[in-house]
């Protein structure tokens, strides 16, 4: 097992740099006053294909060789990587195999398709999911680029924090929606080199808890099928990630569904971006450990704005 | 009647600095494509308040003398004037009525009692609407701030596509949407001062045409109660906006409502960023009329984010 450097976040960094966006860090006076902290919210929700996936994922593709690239390269998942990684290769003028569950919103599968995403359907179930990537692997011949447990993406999701920490001068936290744990893993490897004072939580779904157990038990505990709106949190950490979970992060803290759904609709309102369920958790868990954050500077981390409008989780 | 001029706009910047945001200007790729032309999206979404109209309040407010201060200030809104003025009034600790038409979104009468603001409610029509302020003003005695027909207000108004025009380093066309006109004449205003070869176009929507109709017959036509998902921009044009409509406005598109709303959706989606129905109007007769805008370099205002979010007008 390969771990990444801050060597690679950086050499991810200039790679990477013509195909995402520097994104911007709002504050809300509301927000503020509220917390009684200084809040930071980094905008990954206006990053390219919607997401910070496409950091990792463009990592992953450029940095192949002009040899390995032509085969292009392959993935599993029904969300953001999925987009991101069909973005990253279309920049590149390379093939993207994607599987996704036969059960996936027509919208994210049109998404996919507008960058130029081959998609193959599976069965929604782990085991046809492997079988079918397995078949289009050996098929295309694509590189495996995994949504969070492969050094490429955890090094180019690590360049989100750096921009974060040149942005805001530095805070005194970090918060960040875990799933998988890509994110967190690249703030954990660059907080861990140029901040290493600065805590890092990570923030989870009440039902889909695996990582908060994990952190208390020593071990990754994986969950078979968690049900919850954070629908890009559903994933269990693997062993590249828990390196980084394990040794780096602070506290996990978690949220229930109402809570997450309050917290969206309030930074719609109050902030007037759209974003994801996933990445509202951070928010939830601020607002009800407020003490825990009071007169605290706190970089939250918005991972992404992909939302089906059709359907708000807060209009029955 | 007094004209404002622009060592006003200069002077109302220097006062209302304190108390607005320089708010940011976004690009979106995928917009670009689709026009043809380069957008620049000027988010007073973002604003203080959720709009733009907390420019023309603020320098109405902070310009009172301390005398004139002591009884406050009224105004008749549909909305977002009444939550900027109320935010501004706040600020000064000075008392604010406000009369609303019972028909405005909730999320605005909330807001407006948010800030402070005293609400009377009146009918959703021009005629009510100025029978209830005449009540309320002579119980009060507070400073009438009209919404629009006010050189403070224009003035304050104008200090948006100045900010514009320093960070695009100038645009061939600004286009904002035209209700009483007040944005547009602050836009006029600064324009034709500062970059007098930029075109300004008004954007409308089709049922509630009565500036596009003014604009063709060469005077003011008033229409009662228009009906139109543009809330905001209800209002009929007044004698100093008139002014600068008729001097300097190159063009007024309109856009039906279905346009409004799929325009609304489209940036939602794409942008991630939460606007109302009143400035998607702009880009959806862009949208219409992609030819008007091809090739040059398009400065879009948007002009505010306060939206119900429990009545989406995708979403039945």
């Amino acid at each position: 097992m390969y771990i990444p450097t801050y060597d690679d976040v950086l050499a991810a960094h200039e790679r990477i740099e013509p195909h995402i966006h520097r994104t911007p860090v709002l504050t809300s006076s509301y927000f503020n006053d509220l917390v009684g902290a200084e809040l930071f919210f980094k905008c990954e929700n206006f990053q390219k294909a919607g997401a910070f996936k496409v950091r990792g994922a463009s990592n992953a593709v450029f940095g192949l060789s002009e040899e390995d690239a032509k085969q292009g390269v392959a993935t599993h998942s029904s969300g953001n990587h999925a987009l991101s990684l069909s973005y990253a290769a279309g920049r590149r003028g390379i093939p993207c195999n994607v599987v996704m569950p036969r059960t996936a919103p027509q919208a994210k599968k049109d998404a996919v398709k507008g960058y130029g995403g081959i998609i193959t359907e599976c069965e929604p179930s782990t085991s046809s999911r492997e079988e079918v990537f397995a078949q289009v692997q050996a098929k295309t011949g694509g590189d495996f680029v995994h949504p969070y447990n492969d050094p490429r993406v955890i090094a180019g999701q690590g360049t989100c924090s750096r921009e974060l920490m040149e942005q805001t001068d530095g805070v005194d936290i970090v918060i960040a929606p875990i799933g998988g744990g890509g994110m967190i893993s690249g703030t954990c490897l660059t907080l861990s080199n140029i901040a290493p004072e600065t805590e890092i939580i990570a923030a989870e779904p009440e039902q889909a808890d695996d990582a908060y157990r994990s952190f208390k038990a020593g071990h990754i505990i994986a969950d078979d099928a968690p049900v919850t709106i954070a629908d890009g949190l559903k994933v269990p950490l693997k062993e590249l990630t828990w390196h980084f979970v394990s040794n780096h992060v602070t506290d996990i803290l978690t949220a229930s569904e109402q809570e997450i759904i309050d917290a969206m609709k309030l930074t719609w309102k109050r902030m007037k971006i759209v974003m994801e369920a996933s990445c509202s958790v951070p928010l939830a868990t601020i607002l009800k450990n407020k003490d825990r954050f009071a007169g605290k500077r706190v970089g939250v981390i918005i991972t992404g704005g992909n939302v089906d409008l059709d359907t708000l989780p807060w209009i029955k």
